[in-house]
């Protein structure tokens, strides 16, 4: 038969799955948006991609990040996490309308695609214009209302907020894209009320949504919940029934003993931020730990104004080296245990793990190919050390998302690179 | 008058000097190898670069490396330095000949300058073989012979190495390239004996010649040092004249007090390898705090088989969040403290800081330009926070060495990019 796309003899195919697998020159052929072979296929294609010099593998899945703001970028320097959110949250007032959250979306998508990530968990204000700035650019996009219990940047009430969310499997459908679950996203413990919390993990149940907060960064946030709810920011997610629905944690840096046995009963997941967590001196997750006892970890790079950037190979080369210093052990996190935290792992958490995350027959494609002919990539003595040790985003070569070719010999295939950066420079300069 | 070069009205020229200073829309003028203007140039020139979407800066200088181990990238993983040794040693015997150096040197001096390094001190066996690779290539290259007191990889025994080291000014002169001081390198104080270590003092003294060592990079090695010293590494170099020559020490991650108080007063610089020590588990330098008392540092990256490439802004960027994870603290190191780390005080390390190091008029003319149109580069809002936090080694269209270009639009100006990455790749899969 004639399939969409193949990707003839790629000179390794890394499957990530459990196998620890890759194959070296090997096909993989994309029909209808999934993977519907992979090895030695047949099959003819309308598009065909000479994989000699490519290293193929699953997307990656950037598990915490608000991508619009992309436009803070380099903003809020020298600050720990609360004097961050001091200086970002005046930065917000003043540019993140809902002109300027598409518009740093699709900067930050589109950076986000061309350094090989295909999926993200995105918390920001206005959503509805994130997403279309996002689908735009051709990105899986996960993402939904925002919540805070006092009026944010977005000047909205709880009840318009909570009008927003019920609305939001609608409003998905409608913007459409990639398949993504519905979710809704408490900026935190700290800034949402018990109450409020209550009646999100409700509504979450209601509409089967993902349920995605910040939880434990650093130690501040850790002694202002208890101050504001007489709980740690685990114990209060609980208490509100929002722990009961596996909910994606950002950060999750300052979790005690208790907080992570609440983890791996209740089957919610981590978003390790590496970058973020240092450079706010936030301090180190001990996700070897985390993931030893049970609990499910990803990787993500937070936004651009604590990172600052969108590099998901930064974030894996960072978890595999800060994991080693702290446990003392050269051997603490293989490359391969990464690189799954940084695709199946974080589909797994997002509840599509049956999706995407791996290279499988019946999965939807999405797949990034690295042009392994840099000097810096130059012998691949195993390609997992590889992507993890020596490889960056600007190997990135071609990204399919769901199928459908995103980026192509580097370049994206659906918005005009130039135009997104110049008109989100303008946003800048004229705010 | 009419010079060599000039990069046109630069968006960015970070001069990275004590005044934390950049221009914006400035010329850089280039002539006879050094530059000869900054600011608004009038002159004509024979070549010139438009700088609109350029950050213009002193090329980086890269420390600590062994060029070579290119080809052993990827060979030692999950082994903690002297695990590593034990790995590396076996290979090198099997690999490393005088044609391995050349050709693997090739090719770390090529990874080298498209990622923005113009300098780099580099220590390995054959260094003549080496040298004439990376002038090749066009990398200021610092090197000299590298001493055991057993036979190496390289066969030698020790009145051989005290001949090729007594013959280095000589065989660097020869060689060409751009200006460099002569380099003896003693591996460490646990595989050189400490006469060895003496008589090497006396020939640099003699040659004035730039000492490298290693030390302190993890407590075993300071434990391995006591065992067969009686003393820890900076005490044994002490003891034998070497650190009154104010070397260039690799690593320091595991300094004492009494250590640290004698690096201050012999003027000895720690190059700083945080990719490198994070990996092999070696443990976080306390750099700030090195700095706080007076010590100069550095940033290299260690060779590819324990780092395992030779990023320079990998380097820096982890350089700036792990300072901020030892230290608790978000201001810990500034994005101006970390470029001068990896340009200036690189170079007065080298005791070349009167030639390279800073964009100033009567320098030689090691520069590097970024090229700003890329997502992850919108918007600058500092420019030093930009080279730290969000640029990459993949954002360097140019470089010059001494004025000479060897990088332009990003493709290397002196060798066949494609003909050094296959002879390494048959050279590996031939041994």
């Amino acid at each position: 038969m004639t399939v969409d796309l193949v990707i003839r003899r790629a000179r390794y195919v890394l499957m990530t799955d459990e196998a620890s697998a890759f194959l070296e020159h090997a096909d993989v052929a994309v029909d209808d948006g999934r993977i519907v072979a992979v090895g030695d296929v047949g099959d003819d294609a309308r598009t065909v991609i000479d994989g000699e010099h490519l290293l193929v593998m699953p997307g990656l899945v950037n598990l915490h990040t608000h991508l619009a703001m992309t436009l803070l970028r380099g903003v809020a320097e020298e600050v720990d996490l609360q004097g961050f959110l001091e200086r970002v949250w005046a930065e917000e007032a003043r540019i993140m309308d809902a002109a300027g959250v598409y518009i740093g979306t699709r900067l930050g998508a589109l950076e986000s695609v061309l350094g090989g990530t295909t999926t993200a968990l995105d918390m920001y204000f206005h959503p509805a214009e994130a997403h279309r700035a996002a689908v735009e650019v051709g990105l899986r996009h996960v993402t939904g209302p925002v919540f805070f219990s006092f009026s944010g940047p977005d000047h909205l009430e709880w009840d318009e907020r909570m009008m927003l969310a019920r609305a939001w499997p609608e409003t998905l459908a409608a913007l459409g894209g990639p398949h993504v679950p519905p979710a809704l996203m408490p900026h935190a413990a700290f800034t949402v009320g018990l109450d409020h919390l209550a009646e999100i993990a409700d509504l979450a149940r209601e509409q089967g949504a993902l349920v995605h907060t910040h939880a434990s960064e650093n130690d501040r946030e850790n002694h202002d919940t208890v101050e504001s709810t007489g709980m740690r920011p685990v114990p209060a997610l609980d208490a509100s029934g929002i722990l009961a629905l596996a909910p994606v944690l950002g950060h999750g840096v300052r979790l005690d003993d208790h907080d992570r046995a609440r983890l791996v009963q209740s089957g919610a997941a981590v978003a390790h931020c590496p970058g973020s967590n240092l450079k706010l001196a936030s301090g180190a997750a001990d996700i070897v730990g985390y993931r030893d006892e049970g609990i499910r970890v990803g990787i993500g790079t937070d936004g651009c104004s604590s990172s600052n950037d969108l590099d998901m190979f930064a974030a894996m080369r960072l978890t595999a080296n800060l994991a080693r210093l702290v446990h003392h052990d050269p051997a603490a996190l293989s490359a391969h245990d990464v690189v799954r935290a940084a695709t199946i792992e974080g589909a797994r958490a997002l509840g599509i793990g049956d999706r995407i995350g791996t290279v499988e027959v019946g999965k939807e494609a999405d797949l990034i190919a690295l042009d392994l002919r840099a000097p810096h990539l130059v012998p691949v003595h195993d390609p997992y050390t590889s992507v993890v040790f020596s490889a960056g985003r600007s190997d990135v070569r071609h990204v399919l998302v769901a199928g459908t070719p995103v980026v192509i010999d580097g370049q994206p295939t659906r918005v005009d690179a130039d135009e997104v950066m110049t008109t989100a420079i303008r946003r800048v300069e004229s705010h």
